[in-house]
């Protein structure tokens, strides 16, 4: 889901495109560190510096932004194409190293995963992540692997990526944070291929 | 830590005991079920059916009620142990299926991961469940390991067996809770396998 598509209104395109991210962005923040019940419509208006009527007029509710949100949180559509080869070494390596070494990234990926944790405490929320992350990367990433039980393995492979990712940023497990991350690449990488090339 | 030490007070042993781990059950529900800063010592207490100084005169604080309460929910001394060429497999098939086939244990295992995911909104629950996975998962699961990078090797499998719980439990992804749990076995088994052996 683009965050552009819904521009059909009343301001220019451009202008309203920016006010939209610029919600996406503030609401990101909120809902990160507030969790999904607790985030009040006008504690994301502030933060976007919007007024508050103009959330609803651009997504219509709170749980139709919080997708959006996390759509775009969980977004890692790049990620997915590629040589079928080289992908487990290229996800275990992003993920272990490719975004601790990039500050900004590790920032998103940490709101990312604070977003994913916190839903656990919300009906609703969880219901989006859980189908944010069918669709946007159990789905696609199963339509690249041959074979039988296409679907589990793809669901295993976004465990053990995000699964290291909540272990790493957000808990804190030393041995992952500041361990031998050429090691741990090796193990998730193997552990990944396994389930790419369909061989347990 | 057992909660039977702290029991050298005026009531009678037994009875204190029994008192004690009714407050840390309440606990249990109240923090999974509200995070940790929401949940307060009267809501506890209430949920207990005990005089919140009780709880005090116990514990001594809130953040100690939550660690003897994570510490509780993510105790599997038992899974530890054991023939090492055998790990593998107990650990993936009681993680994916011999819990899930227990109502009670599936019970209990889902509130300790919304502990653990919900502790991603407060630092002192955050540490706290840092603390305890890494003492009582990593360090204990890393010592019955030979070889090099044993710290990683033991938070790796920490990470495939705690994500795929939750996963399959917290999230709901479909094809974790619905599909070929023969062959999540499998491959699970396999990646925690070459964590033990120290072969990547």
């Amino acid at each position: 889901m683009a965050i552009t598509r819904k521009t059909t209104r009343a301001s220019p395109p451009r202008k309203s495109e920016r006010t939209q991210a610029t919600i996406v962005e503030a609401a990101t923040r909120v809902f990160a560190a507030r969790g999904y019940d607790a985030a009040g419509m006008r504690d994301i208006a502030a933060a976007a510096k919007v007024n508050p009527a103009l959330i609803n007029i651009y997504f219509g509710s709170k749980a139709a932004l919080f997708r959006q949100v996390v759509d775009r949180a969980l977004s890692h559509a790049e990620m997915i194409e590629g040589d079928l080869d080289q992908l487990a070494e290229r996800w275990a390596s992003f993920t272990i190293t490719g975004i601790s070494r990039d500050r900004k990234r590790m920032q998103a990926s940490k709101r990312a995963l604070q977003l994913l944790m916190r839903s656990a405490g919300s009906d609703t929320a969880r219901l989006t992540v859980r189908d944010i992350i069918s669709e946007q990367i159990v789905d696609r990433v199963a339509t690249r692997l041959h074979g039988a039980h296409a679907q589990e393995r793809a669901a295993l492979i976004a465990t053990y990526l995000l699964g290291f990712a909540m272990m790493q940023r957000v808990i804190g497990i030393k041995a992952l944070a500041e361990g031998d991350s050429d090691s741990c690449v090796r193990y998730l990488t193997q552990a990944i291929q396994r389930c790419i090339a369909g061989e347990p």
